[in-house]
């Protein structure tokens, strides 16, 4: 008994933290309330403390799902027998996927971590600071091995992650090209850009 | 008399104005009160109507300005005689300059913009969609001229505009390297990305 409420618990959970990363978005964290959210998800804002404690802790379950996601990304592809380049390009791909597949998610995870309490900011920070440095360190080993053009690695990571964060507004008004277009483009600039 | 009075009150409009770039790129044009413009500048609120009449005016005055300064350029170097990649490069050289001298400025005029009244907030987007069509069909040119790869004008703006707003990050901890490293190293990436 226990058992099944528990798991209609976290399904619920799930659905409004679904709720939550739209409202989020479009509303920033700070402007949306609680009460906002239960309507969006149908329910009395009561309920909702059923199943989360707060609003930041569904701030929290945002952004740290989406850094998971891409460390876990990139230490599979720092694992794998790819040359530098290739590895670059798997990134830059998951990257601009999450921004098509995951819009919310990443936009919240980018633009409202600084409403994390702590010890979640700092710890989020950090691996923020980890993963951009762990590509930096990428992008100079594909240097030291004659694969790539002599580019800072700290500029490379900044226009490269900037450049795929523009797909904010490619997402606000799609109407410009396909995902798939941008998509091969995209990588086609960055890489070719970073190639020798 | 009137004329020294005209001169002095332009002086003091450029002062609230200057005043006004960094309270509206810290802390967002809704947030920020007359009376905390008031106070940045060392008058009372009363008298700064003496010089400007709205919050408004002032960001029409700022989001105009930088559109100004970007067509301008845009117009001189569509002028030139350089070669297609080397007009490109001048532009990306000008939009990095832009977001390292004229940082609030740049800022308010990508972000705070929705705040326009209108009839500025659609003349203000017309000649940004106008501004952005020029850019895609110089880089068209540039392929058709043999002098770059192909890769959709669309996609290319986005990449090139959006890297380049990335050096916001850059500008909240410059601690990482000179602004001259940065300019150079994305003028590479940008422009290798391009060349044929």
């Amino acid at each position: 008994m226990a058992k099944i409420r528990g798991r209609k618990n976290s399904t619920k959970k799930e659905v409004i933290i679904e709720k939550a990363s739209k409202l989020f978005q479009e509303k920033g964290f700070g402007a949306a309330s609680m009460r906002d959210l239960a309507e969006n998800v149908g329910v009395e804002a009561a309920s909702l403390y059923n199943h989360i404690q707060s609003k930041s802790e569904i701030l929290q379950a945002i952004c740290f799902r989406v850094a998971n996601e891409f460390i876990s990304h990139l230490d599979a592809v720092e694992a794998s027998q790819e040359l530098t380049l290739k590895k670059i390009e798997m990134i830059i791909r998951f990257h601009i996927r999450m921004m098509m597949d995951q819009y919310e998610y990443v936009y919240i995870s980018d633009h409202e971590w600084r409403h994390l309490p702590e010890p979640y900011l700092s710890n989020f920070l950090n691996q923020r600071r980890n993963y951009r440095k762990s590509l930096a360190d990428l992008i100079g080993q594909g240097m030291e091995r004659g694969e790539m053009k002599q580019i800072d690695p700290y500029v490379a990571v900044l226009t490269i992650l900037s450049a795929i964060s523009g797909i904010e507004s490619w997402q606000r008004s799609r109407k410009h090209i396909s995902a798939e277009i941008l998509e091969t483009n995209m990588v086609k600039y960055l890489i070719e850009g970073l190639k020798k």
